[in-house]
């Protein structure tokens, strides 16, 4: 088994060779941090992005999707806080030009402190950046970064200019006479999108308090630092879902939700022991309680999803900015208020990341005879690209016929993959890479007596079954 | 019946109401010419979507997809040709400083000549601007105005500025750090995500021409004249597919497309005279041939989807942009080459207006003694939002619990609506306005013999079911 590092390294690798995922715009040396899914990524990401969808819609009666543009008015953004506050505190280098994220650059630092056995001055460190952090003191940051002698690590200098504010967001310009146009945004979440919407959706859907509202969606943000795969890039998929509650049940239904939302990552296999939560100390300016669910990635514990206890916070922004009473009458308690809201809101690429990380797998197959190894994706049937694939043994004898057949039977049912290249050794082995929990076999046997070989990825047992059963087969374990 | 232009305000009013499409950032009083999906839109534009990627994608052994970001290196659209071409021509009046793109003006007057009579003047009229706009005549274009004395709607006169090409592209920075901040495009059509990644796929999935790839993703254009609701938008969402080919095979593989995408929009069981193939005369700088098929909407026959023969335009382009070769091995006939493109691209925001279209009825039941009507969406099944209503006749007996139970069995495999609100006629009203194919109502009688009312929506026929055959019924329709 490869290390942690070697793990991650040998996924991005193994995204690109096999199709899954590729650096955008490849052939003009790539665009920094944007990605392109390639014909299995898709699959994948489509995947997941439906079982998300249909958990939390389909399988919820009180919670309905919405689909919002990107572009929204610029007030939106007011309203919400990001033209003021959506910013990181960054750092130039004088002698390198480097621009440096400040929180970054520290926590590098603090790091490799740690790795010199000098924890509690890391502690220190992060505790005293944390609490700087807080108070937006810009100032007091650029004495932390000099007192602690934090150097650039590409001048080796710390000739540090001041530390200043950079929003985060994209803007563009809306319509085409220069004079009159609109700077706009691209959406830095898909959150706003469901809050400005509130009541066109309570209304017209006769929605009952408590209900939510999900959304999938891209959203951008110009990070400065953005690396570590998909797990940060600068256009990227949220799947957000808000739920709007009775003021004063807040706390039931954060912890509700904390529970559900890791109950949902639970319910495609993977070990409880691979997550944790963590409850956020320092709050955003719109939350009230925040938690994030974390995973273990092969690059540590990362948060792939938020809780977020955000109180009426954004509906009476948009109240105050609009001037349209979003408002709520309770029949209930006879009340009419701004609802509280519980969000969720999970990354989708991260989600991929998260997935194919606990997929992933290098196989020593090796026997006294004969060295060997597999490469395998051990993906939850119903999120693999594709489900089965159908293998006629050798080219001739009428078995690519017989293989035709059942792929025109199954592939209006789901994903099938016809292979007439290869070994078949070597097609188990492709389909393996893939993530393919399914082959079957046809060979000589079949024109006989009906039957195919069935070959299961994860155990690489093999079985002979009726040609009438693959079907079923593979349906109840995607289902 | 309503007249067509009654029909397509009603559609849109409709769709306001039942909470298929907003405004964009309503409550800021909208953001001009984009929408949201709301509850049901969402969902029907999924669903729709869904249809056409597995019809592409799944049912196609030679076609997979892919999903590439929105953005990409800007290189990508020097070579492509927007950065130089993607323009209309305008004109400004300057007198009430409206902007006119310049054929919609031209239009607009030759549609004025036709309602006086004056047929021949106004197909002059069109033809003169044609030849001008395939000569890219700026000054002959101004000139066409001019001797025809066509006037601006607001000002009222003829006092034109030159006629200048505008750029549809959004720009905006990559990068936080100004000086080095590249410009950037929101890519105006997702087709250069497909060809950029012709080799990576192509190579990762050893596909063999001919072959396609197929991407459903987000486009912009800053369109000036962005109108007729969904039909033209800033944001839209495109379903393109590129189809490899050996070049001296473009004609074969054209008409096979135009073909079976006609096929494609029949196969919702559309009638085939609200379609038909618009050929193109003049053509794009990238195209050998090029057609629209068109579907009647309430406004007229208008393009959903465009096939284009694209030769190697693409290809060739980015290989001198980016050196890299961008060439296919062709095993059969032992030779290297650029591969030539047949493209189908469909409009996702029109398909989901095509659909309304279709489906947007309005009934007179009137019978003697009562006047009635309905609004009723005949969606095909398929695509329908919702597929099953569960309605417990009332509240109380136990019947809620019986339709609980419905709901809970049906709901993981198709969308259920519940709702006990309201007389079951309102109910079956509002079920007809969302589009829903089958209504379950559960009444005293179903507790002793396991029997529901189903309800038909096109034909508002009921009927007597088992409760354990209302999955069966509904399967069979939906699949």
């Amino acid at each position: 088994m490869a290390t942690d590092t070697n793990k991650f390294q040998a996924i991005i690798s193994h995204c690109k060779e096999y199709g899954f995922i590729f650096p955008s715009s490849e052939i003009y040396d790539g665009l920094s941090a944007v990605y392109d899914y390639g014909q299995w990524g898709s699959e994948l990401k489509k995947n997941i992005r439906d079982y998300w969808w249909k958990s939390m819609t389909q399988m919820h009666e009180n919670i309905v999707g919405i689909d919002a543009a990107i572009f929204m008015h610029p007030t939106t953004w007011k309203a919400s806080g990001h033209v003021d506050n959506f910013s990181d505190p960054m750092i130039d280098n004088k002698d390198s030009k480097k621009r440096y994220r400040v929180d970054h650059l520290i926590e590098g630092h603090a790091e490799a402190l740690e790795k010199e056995g000098k924890k509690e001055e890391a502690d220190a460190l992060i505790a005293a950046m944390e609490a700087l952090l807080a108070k937006d003191d810009m100032a007091g940051l650029k004495l932390l970064i000099e007192d602690n002698k934090i150097k650039c690590s590409i001048s080796g200098t710390s000739n540090w200019t001041e530390v200043r504010q950079f929003n985060l967001m994209f803007s563009t310009q809306l319509g085409s006479v220069a004079e009159d146009a609109n700077e706009i945004y691209l959406r830095p979440e898909t959150a706003q999108g469901i809050f400005v919407n509130f009541l066109n959706v309570q209304k017209t859907g006769r929605m009952k308090i408590p209900f939510g509202i999900a959304q999938v969606g891209k959203a951008f943000r110009n990070e400065i630092v953005a690396r570590q795969f998909v797990f940060r890039m600068r256009e990227f998929e949220q799947m957000e879902m808000q739920f709007f509650i009775r003021p004063g049940t807040e706390d039931q239904w954060y912890a509700y939700w904390k529970e559900e939302r890791l109950k949902w990552h639970l319910s495609l296999g993977i070990s409880p022991e691979k997550y944790r939560y963590h409850d956020h100390v320092k709050l955003a300016h719109y939350a009230k309680a925040a938690c994030d669910i974390e995973y273990e990635f092969p690059i540590g514990f990362k948060e792939v999803e938020g809780i977020h206890s955000r109180g009426d916070f954004d509906l009476s922004q948009h109240q105050k900015f609009s001037k349209k009473k979003l408002q709520y009458f309770d029949t209930e308690i006879n009340q009419n208020y701004i609802p509280y809201v519980i969000e969720t809101s999970i990354g989708l690429d991260r989600t991929i990341l998260l997935i194919l990380s606990e997929a992933y797998t290098e196989e020593d197959l090796s026997t006294p005879e004969k060295q060997d190894s597999r490469v395998v994706l051990k993906f939850p049937p119903k999120l693999a690209p594709i489900k089965l694939a159908i293998l006629p043994l050798t080219k001739k004898d009428g078995l690519p016929e017989i293989a035709r057949q059942i792929m025109d039977e199954c592939k209006s049912q789901f994903y099938c993959f016809y292979e007439e290249k290869d070994t078949i050794g070597k097609r188990y082995r492709r389909m393996d890479a893939l993530g393919t929990p399914f082959c079957v076999t046809v060979d000589h046997q079949t024109k006989e007596d009906n039957t195919v070989t069935i070959r299961y990825r994860d155990t690489m047992q093999q079985e002979r079954i009726p040609l009438n059963k693959i079907m079923e087969i593979v349906q109840k374990q995607i289902n």
